[in-house]
């Protein structure tokens, strides 16, 4: 766990993967995981670099200031994170808690590296769940009328608890563009279809009714415009004319909990780069 | 090959199945295969009932004679296919050919069933696969200003050569509404993308730039609305960033094929009935 | 749900779906799904059929006697069920509970119509889930030196609460000869590999040291031969070099759980026919 | 195409990635890809560095000298590439030819990066596609009896040809030790089941008795042991009890070509590693 990962992007140049393997290298630092990408179109180059820190000769607390030289040299945009460090989530859910279910498991079985210390529902039906695995919950009854409101709470609540990310497990209410740009890439959301087709309202009933054969499942980090964010991982599942839409629903659960949750994990590894709106995913 | 295929769609209503099977059955028929479907939403009622004529007591030129009273009894829309009567087949194709070879090897191995006697192209490269698999080729320089009349060449070729579906292996050309209606439900295209992902131009490069982490091919048929038609196939496979635009063609290449020949089969096997926008596939 | 399912294999012969069909329709039953299938080398026929009781002129509780005659004429190997009749499921499930969450959250949701009386485990730590769900629990402290006595307790258990069928959600114990045949065709396994690769212990780690590209889980009847019995479903997912055992496992738990709640919906809806080692499944 | 790759495994150490990269950086290349993967449980570092030779200092002459201080201090197993150096391949087929239809098809359309000047098969009917795409066929007419002269044959024109690496496109013959250590890791052979269920002889048949639900095919390097061979690459598709045995032949043969083929361009890219009986795929 004694881990420092650097996440890199810069307008492709010579020397930038030498300068950083050196840097780590010269001062003792083991690399255990090293991956890099150019967009030879766009012509930027990112990197995760991921290192030991046993032995190393920077301490911690000097580490951003001992690197910063070099990130400005190659005009960096980066981030620093340690392994030991662990992100804390909060959960946004409606009444369709399956994805809430699912990542809760997922999470006590220590598959999801992150601490969960608040679950946010527009319905009192999920506090049951919040209860099970013994986290807080805070009942949010947003609608229409009171949703500026409803969010200035929730926003605050975020604050106090010193959320890093969030989690939308199908929550269905949208937020404004401030909210959204004061956590941006930091807000992850599963939609109900391989977007971008059936992007908006009831994706189920719009793939059922348009008879495609394949359906899907799409995490994405949430951006101002509904369904457009980057997209972070999909997966889709055959269906025939013998499913029923509620067949149909049965088998996009599946593909939901399992996609979104892939994500969450992605994202907790620091292994998402998002640029424009694509992702690098250095699985 | 002595067998019969009756397809069937008709308003919902008790005692469909029973007398279709007593008919039969009461004149000496073995049933090899029974597929049927109701769409509970719209009432209708969907089958494909395939039996062997060996010892069958209606002549065959007699069968529709014998069957109408039934038929109309029920107000079914239906039709009668005999296993030995192959379709004849045009393929419509442009100068990206690998859908044409894939097509006309598994036609040559047995796995359509079918005549081809016509090649039509745009591109004058395609004729010496054409001529490898010694099936006669028509050039049609068709391009903006000429389509009218090319497509009216084409018209007559198809009408001479007695076509009774046409293939769009990657065909890069629309037609008329005229001649589409002429060919409801006849005219089969590959699209490269998951309809109704990416419709229209070049969906490769759609989604590249939307950064999807999946691609998808998708088979349908050609109605007037362009790649709106009722889909018959669709198949995904995964990408990553690492994917190049030159990866994601040849990785949606080999869908492309897998997907359109597929179809075609099931088209040429009578197991495709189409209502509304919508397929039901008796795969 | 006021429907009646008949499933039915017999020895091929001419007008067994006229017969069958005749007999629902003359007595006044409206088909809502048939298929049948022939196994042409075995010379086996299989048939579902499901048809509304309303208005149906036989009574429940003589309609086994009034079919009877017709299935010794065909030699049929046949049973019948009721919509509204649902199955006694009991689950037996290790200290690995990913299956059982996701099986007792279906259930929950009504995705899978059945009773869930009694939850067997032979981990104490599974408790807490089973009194969350509000399932009884019996704890099973199951080894090599007490296991006939254990069994024995375990059979007479499921007898007092008249269990259909069981579910085992990741069990580690293998059950006696004596009591695979006591529940033929009715006990569901789910081993985490696509068999009939890496049967028996640890599939997980065969997988990552035969260095496979692709792992699987396979859901199958139980029999006296261990990982052996009828397929009912299997699915399958890439893995890469990336991947750790830890993220092979993380992945293929999610295939688990999808896999084996789809195996126990066909079971519990009658979908599934089993022949020889194999299974027709009309999903 | 002016570019060179380095493959490298070694036993994992301190310094080695800041070491390669400084090489290539300290000579002015620019890197172009750099993958790196540590197998944690074998202490073994893997590497892929793929740089533009444009104004590197070294000449490509000197390149391997200049290299070999380094890989000496790392105990590094390593190999040289440049880009435009396409290796030579030989295929050998028997009577099934999908898998060199579809080859020669992605070879002609530069998607696989190589040359092919030779095509063996023990089958005259393959002779034609041969001469369609203008490549030098040789009959071998192997048998029993005649197997050890028909492969010294075989070897010395492999010799004559210069071949690098040789692909099994469904090839049925099995060759001797000594051939295949003289080829070791060049040889890619495909299997049309997923490996390891299935191996050995007539892997349909073995699939379609045992009833699985998914079929699949693996591409692997060919070792002493049949069938079990470093995996390349492998890929699965759903059948069902519809399926006859000729309708998963079908199926398969895609899969086949596809899995054949981006195994083929993966080796030929320098992308694949071998260590002990597995894999790295830097795709």
């Amino acid at each position: 766990m004694d881990r420092a990962t650097l996440l890199i992007s810069s307008p492709d140049q010579k020397g930038i993967t030498a300068a950083v393997t050196n840097f780590i290298y010269q001062n003792n630092g083991n690399i255990e995981h090293a991956d890099q990408h150019i967009d030879s179109n766009l012509n930027i180059f990112f990197m995760r670099i991921e290192w030991s820190l046993k032995d190393f000769s920077i301490p911690r607390a000097k580490l951003k200031t001992a690197f910063r030289p070099l990130a400005d040299k190659f005009s960096m945009d980066w981030s620093l994170h340690f392994g030991d460090q662990e992100e804390k989530l909060a959960i946004f859910v409606s009444n369709k808690y399956h994805c809430l279910y699912d990542l809760l498991h997922k999470y006590k079985q220590g598959y999801l590296r992150c601490k969960i210390p608040l679950i946010i529902s527009n319905h009192q039906q999920t506090k049951p769940i919040a209860d099970y695995f013994k986290i807080p919950f805070f009942y949010s009854a947003k609608n229409s009328t009171n949703k500026k409101k409803r969010e200035a709470e929730e926003a605050s609540l975020l604050k106090k608890e010193k959320i890093d990310s969030i989690i939308l497990a199908r929550y269905m209410q949208i937020f404004s563009k401030d909210f959204v740009d004061k956590y941006k890439n930091k807000i992850i959301n599963i939609h109900h279809s391989f977007l971008p087709a059936f992007a908006g309202k009831n994706p189920y009933r719009q793939a059922y009714r348009r008879g495609v054969k394949i359906i899907g499942a799409t995490s994405h980090y949430v951006t101002e415009e509904l369904d457009n964010g980057p997209i972070i991982e999909q997966s889709t599942t055959g269906i025939s004319h013998r499913d029923s839409l509620l067949d149909l629903i049965g088998k996009s659960q599946d593909l939901e909990k399992s996609v979104l949750s892939r994500a969450v994990r992605l994202h907790l590894d620091k292994k998402v780069l998002v640029y424009g709106n694509k992702t690098v995913v250095f699985d």
